[in-house]
């Protein structure tokens, strides 16, 4: 890409001058166009340190209402930062519906620099572009418009800018050792950029490389093909993607109609159990949180099957400290505005922590699949995302426990009935409940497809027979602890 | 408070049993209560290090249901948030209404800590004290319930708790630096607490002195004080608050019917003062940046006085790494159901860096007083509120300057005809800005009142008259200049 890259010849200043007048034009036109297709634009500028990237972005966003763009500088991680999976502090800056994000360098810098610098295995530089060319691609296939432009400039012209960078006492301080480093070793970075450049060429966001010898140049180059790239997605807007084929290895699952939903137990076993487990997830909570492994339990189920009871068994075993329950309702106007795993990522624990989502994104291929609050290409395309998903969370090494609390239909009625007739559990029933009650055929299948489809090796499903609650409790508790016990194990 | 403290007797072991088993039947029933009144709840854990507030938190929250509240530890603060106002990091964790927030360690911890090793002046420790006061009574004026918890243990009792976590490889890692100094000076550490609070000690929101000697009965005085705390807020709720007098120096404002609108600046005129005023704003922007000088720029004015316009024409001086305009529309759910000033606490910049306010916090006294969102006195409430506010951040160092973008309403009515005629300005147009403009008069009066009250000293507010858009950018642009040199000359 950089190597073989062909230069375009630079046009004459006039000619310039006359074509960013055009496209600025263009972009300031486009704009408004975008805030009514709600259209989200992630520009990502990447390149040579002192290759100019500030200073296009600063022309750039000229030509925008401030408030239609945010800018999102990526300096190296904060020590929170690091306690999350990579891609994190990347996924939560895309933008909302309509807006766009201008990303001064992002993931290619933040890879690069560890692969030159020897940070990052090969193995696990090719786990990152994995990760990297999924995020894309799940960007570019959920309607966002991903331009990414890495400005390229020579050795001379690099050494030349630090130089100058460094002369002056008001600019110096902007000069890394990165920088200095990438000086001194300008074939070795090229090689990893170029490298990186060609792992990471989607036809769906492929990469723009600019001719940054020049800073109106460099200016027109982006602009243009910023205005052209968006001129193309106001075009497509809408259109169906392709679904993927599952990639991750699948684990047979049974279906919700061959469950025995017969299982109890005494009292007398449940008290005892309850004890010895809580026990037992108590210290398991100490080691995961020294040995800094996060731990993710995800439960889906029918409305009073029993979710807030068990987890309460689960959490009751837990340093308040380390955990945090999520009940997950309807989106919020900015969280709708985005991808829909946004609010998750937003919600991920840190290294060493427990997050409990109560109800999850699972919603996608259920409630916004059956009240059509997403498209059928969606749903239907969320199975393997959601797959990259918990991929993502997997490979970042965190335990994964997902719960299915299932109960029968009858069993449903009689508790409906009693939250009904009794004054303190009356909060916990709407008419909603009972509208959802009508849809069991329907949902009865989407939740069959949902297991089928995600219950992979590394985040599989686990069904919690919840018409007694005191089974489902302990059953729950044995989970986690077995799926913690053997990530400590490996690990 | 300590040293003069009646310690209560503890109870038999059979009477604290019966008790906790009261105490905790009720705080499950208050759970409903709290969510159907929409009460927030935020608990303080404080006291000695090894005091046990994990332990009794740990132990109250096991009748709660897990998504009815979050525990927020308060570690050091990060590298990011000391980039903030000391309150930031405590005001953004206040929960949601219906729902209880637990810190373990707060605003207590921070302070005295600072003050213990010599960090804090005493005068900044005053002006902590006021701080944290202010952020107290706002917190139960607008109808927080605020229980704060010193759990306190002898010299003897603490150096044992200390010597037996350290004995343990299992624990050791729990006891700090921090800890050990404060054995080996518990009665400085005493002093310190002993006057923090006294002088926090207010009568909406008082200090309870637990003796944490033993565990059991720490737990149940924390869990009575709880519950009686709660039964005495559910009764309370929506009961008017006091107004309080304004305490910070205004300074004289004009009437808005005594702006002279005639002021206007030739083509020529502005073309040379926006390229010399844009350069001089760029120049301070990267001073303000390396000293790490934070500046908040807020913007109110009539709909078409041109914001969106003179917001663009300060944006385009600045490097876009170093700023964010905030469009401020009406509160999603999650921002509504929290002090009205939170969702500005959590845009706040980081220090050398620039925010800037499309509408602001003052939408209170506009918006949210004309049509009814908050009661009359929520709404007279917040010029003392809002003053209170600013405050911390002018003693945080911030440069806060304030707009009202100012138009007659001949101008908007043509404003308002020309973007309806214009296709790419339509958007800009809604039935809402119409029916604000009927309600011009009323509006007027409010700006009147707020101008009138809050213009303190510290943040003052600035007609732009904009009649001349061009005119009231250039004097935008000259307002943040001065005022930004003013703080340079005196950092």
């Amino acid at each position: 890409m950089l190597k073989d890259w062909n230069r375009m010849e630079q046009p004459s200043d006039e000619e310039m001058e006359s074509r960013l007048k055009k496209a600025k034009e263009r972009l300031q036109q486009q704009q408004i166009l975008i805030m009514q297709k709600k259209l989200p634009v992630l520009v990502l500028l990447e390149g040579w340190g002192a290759a100019g990237k500030g200073s296009v972005l600063g022309k750039i966003i000229k030509n925008i209402d401030p408030r239609f763009f945010k800018v999102a500088v990526m300096d190296e991680p904060t020590k929170e930062e690091k306690r999350k999976p990579f891609l994190y502090r990347h996924f939560v800056k895309i933008p909302e519906a309509g807006k766009f994000v201008f990303m001064d360098s992002g993931w290619l810098s933040e890879v690069t620099k560890q692969k030159v610098l020897g940070e990052l295995s090969d193995e696990d530089y090719k786990k990152r572009i994995e990760s990297i060319k999924r995020f894309e691609r799940q960007l570019t296939d959920n309607g966002y418009l991903l331009l990414k432009f890495f400005l390229q400039i020579d050795e001379q012209e690099h050494a030349k800018r630090l130089e100058k960078l460094l002369s002056d006492d008001n600019t110096k301080w902007r000069v890394s050792k990165y920088d200095m480093w990438q000086s001194r070793h300008y074939n070795k970075s090229m090689d990893i950029y170029e490298q990186y450049l060609c792992d990471t060429n989607q036809s769906s966001s492929p990469w723009y490389i600019i001719d940054a010898g020049s800073k109106k140049w460099a200016h027109l180059q982006v602009l243009e093909m910023l205005v052209q790239g968006i001129d193309t997605a106001l075009m497509n807007s809408a259109l169906a993607v392709p679904l993927l084929q599952n990639a991750f290895p699948l684990k047979q699952i049974e279906k919700l109609s061959e469950v025995k939903l017969d299982k109890t137990m005494t009292d007398k076993e449940y008290d005892t159990a309850l004890d010895k487990y809580q026990k037992r997830l108590n210290e398991l909570h100490n080691e995961i949180y020294r040995k800094k492994i996060p731990v993710i339990i995800a439960y889906e189920g029918w409305d009073a099957a029993g979710k807030g009871g068990n987890i309460k068994r689960i959490t009751e075993a837990l340093d308040p400290r380390g955990y945090e329950v999520h009940p997950i309702a309807s989106p919020e106007p900015h969280e709708k505005a985005r991808h829909y795993l946004w609010r998750f990522w937003n919600r991920l624990p840190k290294t060493g922590h427990v997050a409990i989502f109560d109800r999850t994104w699972y919603g996608r291929v259920m409630v916004e699949r059956l009240e059509g609050f997403c498209s059928e290409n969606e749903w239907q395309r969320a199975y393997v995302e959601i797959n990259e998903f918990e991929k993502e969370l997997a490979d970042w090494g965190a335990v994964i426990v997902k719960f299915w609390v299932h109960i029968d239909k009858d069993t449903q009625l009689a508790r409906f009935k009693e939250r009904e007739n009794t004054p303190e559990k009356r909060w916990k029933i709407t008419d909603e409940d009972w509208r959802n009650r009508e849809k069991w055929d329907l949902y009865e299948e989407a939740v069959n497809e949902m297991l089928k489809k995600t219950n992979t090796a590394y985040a599989p499903w686990h069904i919690l027979e919840s018409n007694d609650k005191k089974y489902a409790r302990i059953k729950a508790l044995k989970t986690v602890i077995e799926a913690i016990e053997e990530k400590l194990d490996k690990h």
